[in-house]
């Protein structure tokens, strides 16, 4: 297998609604984007969703880092690659790259994933799953970004609070993991994206959280472009943590 | 031109993050599509946003009335289907069939809308836009449900309050279309989605609203699964209209 054939490129267009006011991509469709060409490149694979549930495990989230010089603009089309880079025995580490719609890389991502027993929540070794055959499907490819660091919130502000609502609930029924970005942007006041852009975004996720949970939004600015983000569920538990760094 | 040339037919799959937890299309994600096809359907013939932009003119979308048999289940495949009823000098009519994977109808929805001045915001006469030729567009297509009516919310009862905030703002600088619809299913319990489903879902676009705005919404229930909901912004102009009938 050449490592070319290892990639997985899927093409989109930016939608008119899936846009922000600065006509730009919102970091949330880009993270739905990135989640749905690791499903279709594992599916395609045969390491993905549908494929492990019928042996009762799923993927499941653990981080998530987009790092962007550019955002595709309204009507633009744009692509993301996707590969895996890493496989361990609880973890596998799948990276992306986002092109434009001249085929020039505007940023990249790197996410890690566990796949757990949907009847234990425990975690499967990848190393064993299809006889290790997910291994060979590891491609080396320059993905220029840090990996996920570790978030620690040390003087938290608490800067929101709302209860988990029905359309924050995907088909696991627990918290869809792009909601959370959402909820987290929306801590920040319109004029930061009037006026900076995104440059890192990070989400470590930790815990679910269900339909009826108050999320409580702690904020500390770390940097002069740089806040993290932790987020409890019902005063207690934390539920993720995010890292964005905005540049002017 | 036949009848069969004026509808415009786009396929779809719904996505894992785009499904509840029943793992049925939501209705903010099958109204996204619907506006979305209104789109392709109107550029691909010359009165998209695009070109209509380049004249100083933008659709506007005033009602929406969506009635549903089935919703399409995660990874299923579906199309939509849409096509020009009626063009009078001030609205037009846009109908929309929804298929399932195999082309049978599902649903069907209905819309209306304006063309509007982006430097005054009046209304722009449809019947001489383009030499009329919008005209040759009107398809005679069987939409068997009704139109949308006339929402009045008479007992209103207040059951939400939210700000607008970054994610609910679209690349016109005003609240999405489209989150209003998540924002008012967002006032019914999750224990409604579980055990009824949406029969029809109406929604009256009457103002628009902006970033900071406090949005009120009123709930009336005026059958035994029919809701009337009204919203408004900083405790005074009704911004949105809506209409939510479940069945059992």
């Amino acid at each position: 297998m050449t490592e070319d054939s290892k990639v997985g490129t899927y093409r989109f267009v930016a939608e008119p609604f899936h846009v922000d006011f600065m006509e730009r991509l919102t970091m949330g469709v880009l993270g739905n984007h990135l989640l749905n060409c690791a499903g279709f490149h594992a599916a395609d694979r045969g390491f993905g969703i549908a494929t492990l549930n019928e042996n009762h495990y799923t993927w499941v989230l653990s981080r998530l880092a987009i790092e962007l010089e550019d955002m595709p603009r309204a009507y633009e089309s744009f692509s993301i690659q996707t590969w895996v880079e890493n496989v361990y025995r609880l973890f596998t580490d799948r990276n992306f790259a986002i092109l434009d719609k001249d085929g020039k890389a505007i940023g990249y991502a790197r996410s890690i994933w566990a796949m757990i027993s949907m009847e234990t929540r425990k975690p499967a070794d990848l190393l064993t799953l299809h006889g290790g055959s997910i291994v060979d499907y590891v491609c080396v490819k320059d993905c220029p970004i840090d990996k996920p660091g570790r978030i620690k919130v040390s003087h938290p502000e608490l800067v929101g609070e709302c209860q988990v609502k029905y359309s924050d609930i995907d088909l696991n029924g627990h918290v869809n993991s792009i909601k959370y970005i959402e909820h987290i942007l929306d801590l920040f006041p319109m004029e930061m994206f009037r006026e900076k852009r995104i440059r890192r975004f990070e989400m470590a996720y930790v815990a679910e959280s269900y339909y009826g949970d108050t999320l409580s939004f702690y904020r500390e600015q770390t940097g002069e472009n740089e806040y993290d983000v932790e987020v409890k569920k019902n005063g207690s538990e934390v539920v993720v943590r995010s890292k964005v760094i905005f540049r002017d």
